[in-house]
C-alpha cells in the first residue's frame, strides 16, 4: 500500500459514494494514494494493520520477522521485450519482499484466466514464472487458477505473493528518512514503462528498449550485509516511477528531498521514447532498480558495494534528504534551475505492470 | 493446487498447444486437475515445490512450520445472500490455511478493478473484508490495487493470501488417509453453490438459501487440540464439492472411500434448488464445512468435539476409507444400491467463488 501525503498542497476531493473507479486509481500515483486513504483503509477498519503503508508488511512470529507482500499483475501486452507477465510477477514480488531488507523464501501464484486463452500462452507464462523463480532461488509453493467467461477478463491476470524473512540488521521504512541522508539510485530509469508503451503502440522502439525487469534481492542482501543499520529506506520505483517513490518517502518521513538531474541516468533510446510519448522519465515505471536512503557516513561505501554487483553497476548518488519543504521533492536541473518533482497524477501509463 | 488421479480410468486427452482454456478448467474438478498436471506443474519445472498438492503449503523457517495459501475470487454476482466477494475471500483463505491444521496470522488482499466500478461497491466489499478479518481475528497486513480498462475485467476480482502457523500436533495431508479411517463431515452441504446460482439466475430461492460462508479455523483448533495426531486429512469442499474433495483424497492416498448417502445432509431448499437446476449436491461448492479423515479410535470423540462448536454442530460420520477400489469413491445409496461418486467433470457452476 502507498501512503498519502498529508503535507501536500491542493484540494483533495473526497471520493463520493456516487463516484466510479478511474484508470488513474491504479497508477501508483496520487489517485492511488487517495483511493487507499479515503476508501480502502477506512473501510478495512480495525482489521487494517496500523503501520506506515509499505509495499510489504512485517509479521513477527515467535521472534522471527517475516515479510509478506502481494501484487496483482495486469500488464498489457502479456509478452514484451525483456520479459512477460510471469517474469514480471516473480521479480516484482521478490523485489517488494527484498525492499523490506528481507530474503524471499517462497512464492504463491494465482491466475485469473479468460475462457479461450491459448493453453500455449499459459504454458509459456508459467514456464517464465518457473524460470524466474528458479533463477531467484525462491520456490513456488502453492497457487490457484480461476477461469472467467469470454470478455470477463483480458487474457490473464497474475497475482503473486512473496514470503520472506528480514535480514539481521535490516530495519527500513519510508518513515525513517532523515535530513542529511543520502539518496542512492541503483541504475538507469525508464526502460520498463517505455518498453510496454512502445510495444503496445507499436512505436518501433522495440529493437532498442527492453524492460529492466530483474530480481534485486541479491543486491539488497549485499547492501544489508555491508551496512545494514545505515540503510534507512529501500524502495523499488515501479508504478509512478522514481518521482512517486521519492514523494512517498518525503511524505512518510515529513522531510524534503533534493535530487540532481545530472545524476539521473536515462538511456538514450528511453529518453527518445519519452520525448515522443510526452513522458517524464521520473514518472515512468521501473522493474529493476531501487532507491535507497542511507546515512551520510555510509553512503560512499554503500555506493561502492552496489557498483560491485551486476544489478547495481550503474548506481549513482541521486541527492539528499533536507529539512526544508517537508513532503516535497525538488530537482536541481541541468540548466541550473530548481523544479518541484510531483507525484504522478492520473494514469499516465495504464496496465504497465 | 489440486492433485490429479493417476488411478482413474478413462482416456485423459493431453492439452495440445493449440487448445484453449475452457471454463471447466476453473471448476475445481477433473479439468482443473488436468490443467495443473499437464500444463502448470510441468511448466513451473524445478521451481515447483515437490509435495502432494494441497490448498496450502507448509514452509519451514527456523523450526517454525508456516502455512501459506492463496486464492483468486471471481464470484458473480459480487453480492449474494449470506455474503459477498470480500467475506468469501477472507473465509476461503482463512479456511485453506486452517485445513493444514494451522492458525491464520495475517492476510493480504489484491484487487483487480474494472474502470467505472462504483466506489460505493468497493467500499462495501472492503468493509466486508475488514469485518470478516476482524471477526476471524486475522489482520489485513498489506495489499495491492490495480485498475484495468472497461471491459478488461468484470467489476472486481479479489485475490487473498493467508499466512498461518501450524498447530502443535497437526500433520495433515490428503495423502495420509489410510484404510480403516473414518470420514467426518462438519455440516450440511450445497448452500453456497445453489445460493450463487439461484441469485444469478433469479430463480426465487434467494429468500430460502443463504451461502454457508464462514471461517472454520476455530473448529480446526478445537479438533487439533482434542485429537491432533488422529486427524489425517482436513479439506474444505469448495469448488467441485464434497465429491471432488473425496476423489482428491482417494487419489492422493491411493485408497478407496465409501460414504453413506443417509449421512449427507442437504437442507430442503438446497435439495429443491439442486433438483430444479439438475445439480448433484455432492458437486456443489461449499464455503463453510470441512471433511476430516481420522483414525477410527478417535472418531467418536472428534465427532463429539465438532458437535460442541457452532460451526460443527451438524457434524456427521460420512463414511470410511477402504483398501478396495483405490482412487474411487463409492456411495451406499438410500435405495440400498451402490454408485460411483465421480469428480466434477467440466464446469457445472462457473464463477462460484
Amino acid at each position: 500500500m502507498t501512503g498519502a501525503d498529508p503535507t501536500r498542497g491542493g484540494c483533495p476531493v473526497p471520493l463520493a459514494e456516487t463516484e466510479k473507479v478511474l484508470l488513474g486509481h491504479g497508477s501508483g500515483g496520487q489517485l492511488s494514494a487517495e483511493l487507499l486513504r479515503d476508501v480502502v483503509v477506512p473501510a478495512l477498519g480495525a482489521a487494517a494493520a496500523e503501520t506506515v503503508p509499505e509495499d510489504a508488511a512485517v509479521v513477527a512470529v515467535d521472534g522471527l520477522d517475516l515479510v509478506i507482500s502481494t501484487d496483482a499483475f495486469v500488464v498489457s501486452p502479456l509478452f514484451f521485450p525483456g520479459g512477460d507477465i510471469g517474469v514480471l510477477a516473480v521479480h516484482g514480488t521478490v523485489n517488494d519482499v527484498a525492499m523490506m531488507g528481507a530474503v524471499p523464501l517462497a512464492l504463491t501464484v494465482a491466475y485469473v484466466i479468460e475462457e479461450g486463452f491459448p493453453v500455449a500462452d499459459l504454458r509459456r507464462v508459467t514456464a517464465s514464472v518457473g524460470a524466474a523463480a528458479a533463477a531467484a532461488g525462491v520456490p513456488v509453493v502453492t497457487g490457484d487458477t480461476k477461469v472467467v467467461g469470454r470478455g470477463a477478463a483480458d487474457g490473464l491476470f497474475v497475482t503473486t505473493t512473496g514470503l520472506g524473512r528480514r535480514l539481521p540488521g535490516a530495519r527500513v521504512s519510508a518513515a525513517f528518512a532523515r535530513p542529511g541522508d543520502v539518496v542512492l539510485l541503483s541504475g538507469p530509469i525508464g526502460a520498463h514503462g517505455t518498453t510496454i508503451l512502445s510495444t503496445r503502440e507499436a512505436l518501433g522502439f522495440e529493437a532498442e528498449i527492453v524492460s529492466d525487469t530483474r530480481p534485486l534481492h541479491r543486491l539488497v542482501a549485499t547492501m544489508v550485509a555491508g551496512a545494514g543499520p545505515a540503510i534507512h529506506v529501500m524502495r523499488d520505483p515501479t508504478r509512478g516511477g522514481v518521482a512517486s517513490t521519492l514523494n512517498e518517502i518525503a511524505a512518510a518521513a515529513r522531510v524534503g528531498i533534493e535530487i540532481d538531474e545530472a545524476a539521473v541516468t536515462v538511456p538514450a533510446p528511453v529518453a527518445a521514447a519519452c520525448e515522443l510519448l510526452g513522458l517524464d522519465p521520473l514518472h515512468v515505471a521501473n522493474e529493476g532498480c531501487l532507491v535507497a536512503v542511507v546515512a551520510p557516513a555510509a553512503a560512499d561505501a554503500l555506493l561502492a558495494l552496489m557498483r560491485s554487483t551486476p544489478e547495481g553497476r550503474w548506481a549513482a548518488r541521486l541527492g539528499s534528504v533536507v529539512e526544508e519543504h517537508p513532503g516535497r521533492v525538488v530537482m536541481h536541473t541541468l540548466m541550473g534551475g530548481r523544479r518541484v518533482v510531483d507525484m504522478l497524477v492520473g494514469e499516465q501509463l495504464p496496465r504497465i505492470c
